[in-house]
């Protein structure tokens, strides 16, 4: 019998966390998170598919937020300044209640190889998506490719030093930062000889 | 009895990417692509530490490659430079001899989503090696990491256009126009308004 289950979502994820962290991911089971929450086996499934969606199913919401993001930005908008949007949109989900839950969610990540490659391609799919709502703008490539490739960097920079104790700064604040400073060191690259 | 087989590395490889593309990656064992080698599994075991190594090995020496050749590159050269020093080194794998082989590889890779995730994860590593080789040079963050990234798009984009029927063009060649024309996107970048 299905029944609403306040938070169960949340309480699913904290749970999995504990665990993963406690045991290990291979040795956690869906049953013992859902035991762990308080909650039926069957509740787990109504919310995941199985347990990496846990650690991964943020990463598709990421993604509806990237591409709206980029279609929303203005005409006007450099392609950086719009990939960039993709970075305030990320801050929505991003607040500083999920800060604690993105801080252990990498501790489990970064001690799974699989979980890690995981990872990689799911950016790697942001990036792409990124790329092409920047194509459908007008933007023509290779300055699509670069644009998300330099946003892509921007997330990853301003991530880490999201969820780096003891940061306190917002997502949004951190991401611009990054961006602006990806974004000055651009004339330092230089390619006199080969140009 | 170990005894030498002639090409016996280059014979594995390619028994290897006919089995895993007639009859799947994961179908395939070891000691298939031994018999089909017509060599013995332990001569397998001797070259591979598995069958995934079969397709991942090259990745190793390319690491060493990118990390000699930023750490070679005259004290003279820009960031985008060192990182285009990488492009050439692994040109010195990549020749025409191996384009088919790439060509199937690839093929094996696109069709099994953890080969893709194996595949993000070392191109990753190979870019943070590229950004600490430059680090070493003396070139400061963010343009480390920067010159980095668009070092690897530039790789990632010359090796899809030279594995694509019909190219016939170096690598090498193919890689330093990929650089060439990034390193010309980058005033179109832009980032007016927030910088």
């Amino acid at each position: 019998m299905a029944r609403w289950e306040p938070n169960a979502r949340e309480r699913l994820q904290n749970s999995a966390l504990e665990l993963f962290l406690e045991q290990g991911y291979e040795g956690t089971t869906a049953a013992q998170i859902a035991e762990r929450a308080g909650l039926a086996k069957s509740t787990f499934f109504r919310h995941f598919t199985d347990k990496r969606e846990v650690l991964f199913g943020g990463q598709e919401l990421l993604h509806d937020l990237f591409v709206d993001a980029i279609a929303a930005a203005p005409a006007s908008a450099t392609p950086l300044e719009a990939a960039g949007a993709t970075l305030a949109a990320a801050a929505t989900v991003f607040g500083p209640e999920r800060r604690t839950w993105a801080r252990r969610r990498q501790t489990v990540v970064e001690q799974n190889s699989e979980l890690q490659e995981r990872e990689l391609l799911k950016l790697a799919g942001l990036t792409a998506a990124t790329a092409d709502a920047l194509r459908t703008r007008g933007v023509p490539d290779p300055t699509a490719g670069l644009a998300a490739e330099i946003g892509a960097l921007a997330f990853r920079q301003a991530f880490a030093r999201w969820i780096a104790p003891p940061n306190q700064r917002d997502f949004a604040d951190l991401a611009q930062e990054q961006l602006r400073e990806l974004s000055a060191a651009l004339p330092t690259l230089d390619l006199t000889t080969v140009t």
